[in-house]
């Protein structure tokens, strides 16, 4: 079969990492050197809204070194959206409209670069192109924080947020320990919504039993506040001083969100209502059962994004897997995903990449396994240290302005003429 | 007048910061090299507590290869303390007490690296020590993120937080830029009490007029609700999205704090109750008010102690301040805290130390002036700029452990024999 010929369109969705646009960089790095399979290269912007509102700028017009750039960006370069899609079998319209936009401007690749309800989406329009004899290729390049996509070892973002979050809470933990006469519990949230990856990575931190953190509350196990509160107790006779991590999606035992408790947590020590998120909840408990003050660190969007602290390994990984997706492409793979694959050897880390239906991973979820987990449910297990150490290795570099801070990149994004008519 | 031979105690105070163990490492390194003048070099463990209750550590025992890696470790390696000493009019106790560890230990050198809180301390100490003939020298090395002390032209501390407040906001600026289809409004509270000099410095991250922060939040500028709201507008007219700094210490035009208005501004545009800080006061109003979604970082301590992403330049000042103020207690000076004096002339910048009263030094606080803040009260001016730049140039070193993070000293601190009673 002579490989197919035709317009590239890349898209970035969900939730910006530190390292997406290496990915995406591996992609349009590898498109731009083919132009005898792909005829023009676009970036979707605004993830699939930019395809659903045929609103595409062509990466060819970009200078090619700001291309390279976006491996030193975080961020989503091209522009991320969280539109969903509605199921196929409920409502083709949106399909048939991103095969209509594809139709019109010749788009033969798709590679998504984003988490689960991504690959989702390009399992189905895979499926409908197939289905109405479009012959398209569909490819998925993993992107998450969270790590928690199936078929792969671990996600292209999570290496980052792992060692950014690390460093976090060794640096606040010193915090703590500094002032614990006066401010004697910090708590620490993390992102990574059902899963504990992210919130296992402050782990790391903890060289020495005393170190921070003293508890990492997973979304793994479920909140107890009668153990919680016995935890912190043993923590202060032991320490002084407690140092929590809190997953922002710890629930309750009857599966509730900790975030959500509302009232029942809501009252600090001095009566004031302070709830924001699980971390305030934690922090209204330390201060109402335990009687010491607590503070919340929350660093929100900062951490996912954190470029400045970025792993290089996660940064070269997120690369790689972009440049496999283009050479899927021309090998005339389709409906799958990029998978990175660790050695199996007991020798030196090393991480290869492979291919998984893109099915498989839409449906499946990778919640952080028990084995990661200590028997306490409140810190790390050595099985857990080897997995992540090789993840957060070495410090992504970065272009500096004469401002004396990074430069990032910034993508023209000059759009293509439409050649459809207006869509919703 | 011979110089006066004793012993030194060094004391750390209040919040911790990146810096502060450089300027430990300076008066360390600058008394241990002196050994005629300082016959021992004491740590007061959790700053002046640590005296008050007769705990303190010979630094001598220390591993010098360890002190100078203070250079390199955030937090307060000698611990630190809130604890505020009564008026000396009101109550000579503790003033009496510290004196009488001090002479039990032939102390006659203090060294107190701190805020205003701990000028003023040291300043009453050496008033005492005169009026009782004990001869002592008391020297103040400054110390706080806030950059509000006054006398100096900035504070050790504030670049290494200016540099990673600016670049935290430059990257989830670029993160709510990506995703502004879903998540439209970011606020991102910064520390710094009642002066805007960390909430400034999140402005040098807005290169171009679409980029973050849009709008800045400083405790001098008093928070008008409906110009508030306006502004987000108008931001969300002109970028469709909107990044908002807000200082910690945000006052609402009747002198209250944003963060205490409490149930006025606690309802988000869902009905729920969030209020955490200032940030989240505004959140609910952008919600609710502007009808947009939005999402709050806090950093929290984990702003003070980024040593991963702290200035060179603050580093080396701040060693350097501990460095002058071993100078000047050898030339027989008390009563003095250690300044930074930026060269006058048009030259590249330049900084050198001079000496303040501490009494000046204690009674000042020094807001950010009006010609930093532009004619909006919502951004920063190019004279802020210019003088904040210089502050945060280059990455302070790190030293690395082979699990991939950095190693931050931790200092073995054996307390010395007590030699007096019990005290409290």
């Amino acid at each position: 079969m002579p490989t197919l010929k035709g317009k590239a369109v890349i898209a970035q969705s969900g939730g910006p990492t530190a390292v997406i646009n290496a990915s995406a960089a591996g992609v349009i790095q590898g498109c731009l050197g083919n132009p005898d399979v792909f005829t023009g290269v676009y970036g979707s912007l605004n993830g699939i809204l930019g395809t659903l509102q045929e609103e595409m700028f062509d990466l060819a017009c970009e200078d090619p070194n700001e291309i390279e750039r976006l491996r030193r960006s975080p961020a989503s370069a091209l522009g991320s959206c969280r539109h969903k899609l509605k199921d196929l079998q409920a409502d083709r319209a949106d399909y048939e409209r991103i095969l209509e936009v594809f139709k019109a401007h010749d788009i033969r690749y798709f590679f998504y670069i984003g988490g689960n309800d991504s690959m989702d989406t390009a399992a189905k329009l895979g499926k409908l192109a197939r289905e109405t004899d479009y012959e398209m290729i569909a490819l998925g390049v993993p992107k998450t924080i969270d790590n928690d996509l199936a078929c792969t070892d671990h996600c292209p973002g999570y290496g980052s947020v792992a060692r950014y979050s690390a460093i976090s809470v060794m640096e606040s933990g010193r915090d703590t320990d500094a002032l614990y006469t006066h401010d004697t519990c910090t708590v620490h949230e993390v992102m990574g919504r059902n899963a504990g990856w992210i919130a296992a990575s402050t782990g790391l931190a903890r060289r020495n039993d005393d170190e921070a953190p003293h508890i990492i509350l997973f979304p793994e196990v479920p909140f107890v506040i009668e153990k919680f509160v016995q935890d912190v107790q043993r923590c202060m006779t032991d320490y002084k001083r407690c140092f929590i991590t809190c997953g922002e999606g710890v629930k309750t035992p009857d599966g509730k969100y900790l975030a959500d408790a509302g009232g029942q947590f809501a009252k600090d020590s001095f009566g004031h209502t302070q709830l924001g998120g699980a971390a305030g909840a934690v922090r209204a408990i330390v201060e109402s059962k335990v009687g010491v003050k607590a503070r919340t660190n929350l660093p929100g969007t900062a951490q996912r994004v954190a470029m400045h602290f970025a792993s290089k390994t996660d940064a070269n990984e997120a690369y790689l897997a972009g440049q496999a997706a283009v050479a899927a492409a021309i090998e005339g793979i389709s409906g799958k995903m990029i998978t990175l694959v660790r050695n199996e050897d007991s020798g030196p880390y090393a991480c290869t990449t492979g291919l998984a239906n893109l099915e498989d991973v839409a449906n499946g979820e990778k919640m952080l396994p028990p084995e990661f987990i200590n028997a306490e449910g409140t810190g790390i297990t050595e099985a857990f240290r080897q997995y992540a150490l090789p993840l957060i290795q070495g410090s992504a570099p970065l272009d500096f302005e004469p401002d004396g801070l990074p430069v990032y990149t910034r993508l023209k994004r000059t759009l293509v003429e439409k050649l459809t008519p207006a869509w919703g």
